[in-house]
């Protein structure tokens, strides 16, 4: 990747002279900005596009070559964390932001219920699944387009945007009209049709590591969505296979501060999926928190042992009461907010 | 899954009765013969099927209810291998059949290069890339629908029917006009909207494992491909990830037996993903065989060092005819044939 | 197991009275408290254990029988949490205990120097290999008995306890002459011949989980130390195997409210192992104790660029300053100690 | 390491001073024949093994400086294959051996029926555990001292060689006067004090791989056993754990032909502990022949369901009869004997 550092000076004129010839040769530019300066990277051959002599061009700083496997999503790039806007909501600042909701949408009374308990007691954003890829074909496999209805109009009540799964490229624009955050999920990671697709939206995407994918390869599946021009992602964490049978999954905890270092995106963990074990959902929350992630996503139910999907590691109300209760000083601690 | 076991004397308009029946109750036949007998599978709320009463209907010889997680899949439902019909070739029976050919469709020349040999030496069908999902999105994907002509010519002129991966439900209809086998890859193996789309045509499916998948995921990932009405499915063991470095993946070699006795379904093995190793290749591939696998699906290259992708686990064209000649005598003596 | 809860107001001569029934049927009767109240374990064929009517004896409150695989070291053996004496210290109590020091005893002058370093910065105990177990025979494989009397000697000079790796049972003796805690290292968490051995002595005990061991078999292996009667026995995470590559082991946070919910033995989580990486250590470390660890073990060294073994995971003393720093608000905040 | 090649013309008085001067030095030499040739390694500070200018004595031909992480155990420093003599039987010559027998010794009645059984088959070597190491401390743990007599008896009465597990250090000695090959188990794979005591021994040993391990480190723990003098070293791959559920391992057959490459020293597969399935024994058994592997180690019981030990795994005596069988025909198909 070649990135174009820009003077702090520069003017709109000089920046669409630049763009131009940038495009003209073949090149999408990747506008950013990397603590308070802002760059455009380019990525292709990279001598062909040092021959452009971009450098010439009024306005530009620096030109800087780097090679890192990540580009558009290394730290290298930009050094300065992103910042997602979610309605009023910014992820990956110092608040903490709490996603809460149930597996799958099953009704609008339990999505009301749910949502307005979760909001009580400070959640920011609700989840909840629509489209549901689920391992058999013949499970429940969501109320697909009934269900996206549904948590737009508990959005609306409560004022809570919506984070929920798209499953396949064809309903990225059906998903996108109700939701706030699209998410993909594990199976998905490497889905690349569907990285691209949400790459053509602006939309906020909260991307989950595959159930056993390094995070090289995470990181490069947002290089996908980045590298369309949607730079709003964020990267989660949900558990990796391996031996333990205790454990649905092993909640990568490292992955959080490696995955700061790495890339500028915000990471949020999910320890519902992370451990598949409910009793084990609050103190790796708080571990999450401790080791540095900008928010969490919780499966909270209304009535775990009935949930349609997963419940044997949904939480309910009042343990994510508690949980809310107990996050707050342990933020505090860190110096980061609730 | 309720199971319809049909009279060896059930006529035609006996069975249009009975389908009739099945279908206007809003369940879908699955028509499949075990053991020489001709029976319906019936997949939904099982009372709700037995209340249809269909044992009443002339012809029935039996209802059987069955509730292992397969049901299309498991062998239980078809205790008789399934043979798949491909051109001239049949996968599934006695013969071990042997797919090769480049990772990736670089040029016409160079694939018609590598078909003439590799059918010189003895194979049945030519593998290569057209739409390659890479890790990076700057890696080369393919030389996408240039990439199917290509094989659908160099088919034509050598006779070799042609297996190609498909990656997005958008594309199956594209990929089914030039290739014999729609292969789904690794990392698409839980992409259920592509599975539903490949179970809507008759094509012959070569079905990869995923690098992170249980083999009773694979299973439930052929289901979704047969509750669609396609049947015509191929097992793929490719290896596994491990912490154990020499290698890329770690071959399930236990995966041949164990899925031969869950499915009636054809066990295909990749030695050269399942590996990642050449050296590694030519051993592995024997030991598939002598596991009791169906056929090998195995990257061929005139160049290895100069392929366009995984040059590193491609053999050359000596070596695999090297391999061949291993391949007969010990395939006879297992009571197969080459 | 049988477990005989004795009545509060027992006195010494029936208790004598109860365990030489026991002593003489052959079984070995495993003293406890649990709950404030008095209990004895005994394990070995139930019928023939009942049939010893020992509810007949005075003193006795209750007989109660349980089947779970791991017995003394379960949580529904004991209920309250184990308490170990180390010194002045308390492991498994409200404060978390930090063990500190470098992955082998270099020398003299490098103990005392990281020694004295990691007490001001509030380290309650130091750490140092004096037997090393490498992969390679050719591999420094620590200072032995030398490297003991050193440990021995800064302990007395900074008044730290000392833990430090035992490797075989012939030298149990040795090391416990030296060393206050003794630990198991990874690769030997299923020696049972050196588990005995230490079982067979009164010493605190360090239990790391093997790198690819399950939860079950790490409490396993505690029951073969506490089946010998030595209870003192402090189960450690250190990371298991995985295909990520990042890193040199996953560290399995949820393995701390796992373990505590299983045992009600003490548990340690060692990030240097668990990550492997130097810049991963501090965050995983704040995690784990908000997971709820009862202390931590770190490698610190004075200069991790030239330690003789493991240099890459070490962090220096201003690093360790800086972690301590942060791990105090956070036990607060969690109601706990440093 | 450093490797004298010595001249074929070299006679016994000048090997003796050439081996004085190396012992001299405080170096162990280590006398081994690589394609015919006769050569020394030594292993130690390289530039002052050079410094002893060793090539200035007559009957050295050639110093070769090698610097692979194994030595001794690698096909650089010996690229002929490694035979072992176990009695009358050759291991790692172009005989397929076969050992087997029950998991643990159970009577003598017992292993005299099944010895019978197999040698009447065709086994080569007897199998058997008189330590059996155990999960939990309350599980059987062998006949010990008791079972090593039977064995021995069994032995004599047969003619088959015993091949046992030794679990300790202490141990190895007393296992030695009983057993004609010492077995380490996958436990113990990094138990080095264990490997160096039968390293100090002449007799055969059976590495297993530890269920953890890398190829890299079962070499390098040969090699701790081949440093101190011992080269009769089996490597032995048993199966590795992966998130599979349906199989207790994943055997890893790609590691069949990997040491094969990696080292001069026999390859033995043990199908029964590397899929922990009976009906997935035999055709996992015939595959590991077809990767290459030198022997296999089956467990056979005359009543699997019966066993002390580990009876899901054990295949019957028809069962093992039918698999010699089927082995033949392959052996020979590879250019192999049975």
């Amino acid at each position: 990747m070649i990135v174009v550092k820009l003077k702090p000076q520069i003017n709109v004129k000089q920046i669409s002279v630049l763009i131009n010839r940038i495009e003209k040769s073949g090149y999408m530019p990747h506008l950013s900005k990397s603590d308070g300066r802002t760059q455009i990277g380019i990525i292709g051959d990279e001598q062909s596009i040092l021959n452009l002599r971009l450098s010439r061009i009024k306005g530009v700083a620096e030109i800087i070559q780097t090679d890192k496997p990540f580009k558009l999503a290394s730290r290298e790039y930009k050094t300065s964390d992103t910042h997602i806007k979610v309605g009023e909501i910014t992820v990956g600042g110092k608040k903490i932001v709490m996603m809460a909701g149930p597996c799958a949408v099953e009704s609008y009374e339990q999505m009301l219920l749910i949502a307005r308990a979760v909001k009580k007691a400070g959640a920011d954003i609700l989840r909840g699944g629509a489209f549901k890829p689920r391992t058999s074909p013949y499970s429940f496999q969501g109320l697909k387009q009934e269900g996206l209805k549904i948590l737009a109009e508990v959005s609306k009540k409560t004022g809570l945007p919506v984070v929920t799964e798209v499953v396949t490229s064809a309903n990225v624009g059906l998903v996108s009209r109700y939701a706030d955050i699209l998410q993909i999920g594990a199976r998905n990671m490497q889905n690349y049709a569907l990285l691209e697709e949400v790459g053509r939206t602006r939309k906020p995407v909260l991307l989950k590591r595959g159930m056993m994918s390094t995070l090289e390869e995470l990181v490069m599946a947002a290089e996908y969505i980045l590298s369309q021009g949607n730079s709003n992602v964020m990267l989660c964490e949900r558990g990796i296979r391996t031996f333990e049978k205790y454990t649905r999954n092993t909640l990568d905890i490292s992955a959080v501060p490696l995955l700061k270092h790495l890339s500028h995106l915000p990471v949020i963990v999910d320890p519902s999926h992370g451990t598949g074990v409910r009793s084990l959902v609050p103190a790796t929350a708080l571990a999450s928190v401790a080791a540095g992630a900008d928010g969490l996503i919780i499966e909270v139910h209304n009535n775990p042992e009935q949930a349609l999907s997963d419940g044997f590691q949904n939480i309910n109300i009042p343990e994510f009461n508690s949980l809310m209760k107990d996050l707050g000083p342990l933020a505090k601690a860190i110096k980061r907010e609730m």
